[in-house]
């Protein structure tokens, strides 16, 4: 049976969607300089918000980069305590000539509603919004159980003040457990909960040879080429296969259940249709041996992602550089230790540093895998929640990424995440035409709603 | 006992280099848009300096490119025929905050001319035309032989023009052997003969995974990484110490003779003050048990001169690329045959594409080695000629770079070079603070002087 607050939601949806689409005519790309104010104006927007639909202490803080925002509700004595998270940045909009519809007039197309940052993350962000509009209207003003909100504008740059704030401000943060709308269904229709997230080591190894960049003419033969050198080293990084060579590399490694990969075995996913719709290679590759979701879930990998340095334009240019770069990072899964890792990779480096090169690591962020238990009391209410709302079991997935905030609120505050996510593996993230599926939207509210409810009972 | 020319040539060195002067504040830089006006400038201004000493037939050849400069003077009956050879255009002179003193006002200090092209090339080709000015004044309005004259605008971004024109004018270009004066003194007061020249194939290999970026969280040990496939590929190109994998790819190598390579020995070549002053590496590098200077001039190498594609700006971006891209080019050497050589390397690649890549190279350039022989009359001249000037015995050495044009000139038009030069390794070519050494500009003219002299003899 519905809540009144769930009767609330549904009645107001053209509004809610309406809002939404307010918030998503600011450009608030976070990694660009010149949309400073629209980050701002969209964190303005969003408190404004959580103000009027009845939040307290709602505080807009300044930090190094773009505002937080925080606000609560507190009167629930006896109840749990949740904290809402989500970001209002969004990704750069470019390539601007391949969006169907501008990127900042959100446009309705099939039910789907399109525009920069509608699934990642303002429209889930604003679900989180609306649910507790919904419940603070269907309760009374009152809510079912305490809440929290931490939102960021930095998602989409490294999220380093958020890191900070989380940090500082342990007392004033705490709560039973996260909330995180950021995430995605399987599948259409198909409820899901993440509980697991592979952790991060990213590096940049940087070469040098020569003390000038040299003419290949002249001195090829004679001169060190860092190019070469990072060739060499990262060749033995990893085999063909993807087995990554690093000695002690693999010896903390823990496998999922037998009942966890039971499950994942269970999941409508088809192989070659991944390959043909969402990779579009020839075929896939990765350790033998194992399937699909193990090895982008549950298995370290290693990958190249740029090798600045040299020459780059286009055409011909004999250069032998004194420099170069290679960014090299490593995903890790439960329970390897970034720390003891970085060490191993670092040592690897120097035994294999060719001569001639001299080479140092920077380390760009570092972070471990996280796994949430499922049979806390919220993620079970969350689960019975989304089996109201869609009428279908619950799967629990991992995501192969990492989402720092969730590892932060383990490890620094030891708060479980809920990552409660609407949005669809189609939906075009970081990419043109990102859109959100609209009746996703609604059925996230109700989702949260209920949930909440259920928690507050 | 000095000519008249010679006399003439001594007498008028302050305008010499006052003209040089002039012409070096043309900055002709041919890569860049902006400056074709001012690399059309050059061209006239050379072209009514040809007028004015009384070479006759000057042209100014228009091109896709940069134009081309040709004069001739013919009237020498029964005696050879010479087609001088130097380019007008320059390098880029950025970074523009390391020059002492401004790259296109030409500032003497300590014997030194320092300007953007002072030796490469417009040095060198004042050398010619003052050398045939000076011959023209001591003997009466003649020259002792027959001159041709063939300037380009394009030496600095890959010389396409001249390449179509020889092989379209073969006839009208005709001659008995080629000056080349664009190259160097192995030291200071060494007289100097360039006879070998690498080859070159400059490739660059495309490599394709993914259909889009994908992000290396959600796909990393699924997607192909096409900086992986890179790396894999080219890590068995060539060994840790310089010896290249290719089947077949030294078959054909010709090694110097007994008599060159006892000759390099003589040169003034110390390794290790060549390693700190000129590399500035902690160690050379390339195959075990052959000198710096043979390594260098007289065995192939392998070389990476950039890896285009994925992220490369500061920072971290966790993205499979779809493409990346690998410059790649060899040296090559006597009698190695360059498509023979490109076959051998398109086949290594295919067969050692990874599983879920695509591989495909272009080719940017591709030409021989070339190598002079040393027992020509007009080398034996040249040879002489130096001796006069310098009183020391002339050397030959070779280069480990490309000149095109001498290749073409030499498998196209079938004329030996004279590669006469009177840089210093120290010139800083292509690098800030470029100079020419004064008393070598002066050489250099009395040195084509006696050289035409005694061919006209």
């Amino acid at each position: 049976m519905a809540s009144s607050a769930v009767t609330y939601a549904k009645d107001n949806q053209q509004r809610f969607l309406g809002e939404l689409k307010d918030l998503l005519r600011i450009p608030s790309v976070s990694t660009a300089p010149e949309h400073k104010d629209d980050v701002r104006r969209a964190a303005e927007f969003v408190a404004n918000d959580l103000r009027r639909i009845g939040m307290e202490n709602v505080e807009i803080i300044p930090t190094k980069g773009h505002p937080l925002i925080y606000a609560d509700w507190l009167h629930a004595a006896g109840k749990p305590t949740v904290l809402c998270y989500a970001h209002y940045d969004v990704q750069p909009a470019e390539p601007l000539n391949e969006w169907l519809s501008p990127p900042f007039e959100p446009t309705e197309r099939n039910d789907n509603i399109y525009a920069r940052g509608a699934v990642d993350d303002k429209g889930q962000l604003w679900m989180e919004l609306k649910a507790v509009e919904a419940l603070m209207k269907g309760h009374g003003g009152k809510l079912p159980l305490n809440v929290k909100f931490i939102i960021e504008g930095e998602e989409e740059v490294g999220g380093e003040s958020i890191a900070a704030y989380i940090r500082k401000e342990k007392a004033k943060l705490k709560a039973d457990f996260a909330l995180v709308c950021d995430t995605e269904l399987f599948a259409p229709n198909l409820p899901t909960l993440c509980v697991g997230l592979r952790g991060l080591v990213y590096t940049e190894i940087e070469a040098k040879g020569a003390m000038t960049d040299l003419h290949s003419g002249m001195y090829g033969g004679a001169a060190p080429n860092p190019f070469f050198a990072l060739i060499e080293v990262i060749s033995k990084l990893k085999d063909a296969k993807g087995k990554i060579l690093i000695p002690g590399f693999y010896s903390k490694v823990k496998a999922p259940t037998k009942a966890e990969l039971k499950a994942w075995k269970k999941l409508p996913f088809k192989e070659e249709h991944y390959r043909k719709t969402e990779v579009g290679s020839k075929v896939l590759t990765g350790e033998p041996g194992y399937s699909v979701l193990y090895r982008t879930w549950a298995r370290p990998t290693l990958e190249v992602h740029g090798m600045p340095g040299g020459f780059i334009a286009a055409g011909a240019k004999t250069v032998i550089p004194a420099k170069a770069s290679a960014k090299v990072s490593m995903r890790l899964v439960p329970n390897q230790d970034p720390d003891d890792i970085l060490k191993r990779y670092l040592a690897f480096i120097k035994k294999h540093t060719p001569k001639g090169i001299e080479m140092n690591v920077k380390v760009h962020s570092k972070g471990p895998a996280c796994v949430v238990s499922t049979d806390n009391p919220y993620i079970k209410a969350a689960t019975e929640a989304m089996h109201d709302v869609f009428k279908k079991n619950t799967v629990f997935i991992r995501s192969g990424g990492s989402i720092p905030v969730v590892t932060d609120f383990q490890s620094v505050m030891k708060l479980p995440s809920v990552m409660m996510g609407f949005g669809l593996p189609d939906d075009n993230l970081h990419a043109p035409n990102e859109k959100f599926h609209i009746p996703n939207f609604y059925r996230g509210i109700e989702s949260i709603i209920r949930f909440f409810e259920k928690l507050g009972e």
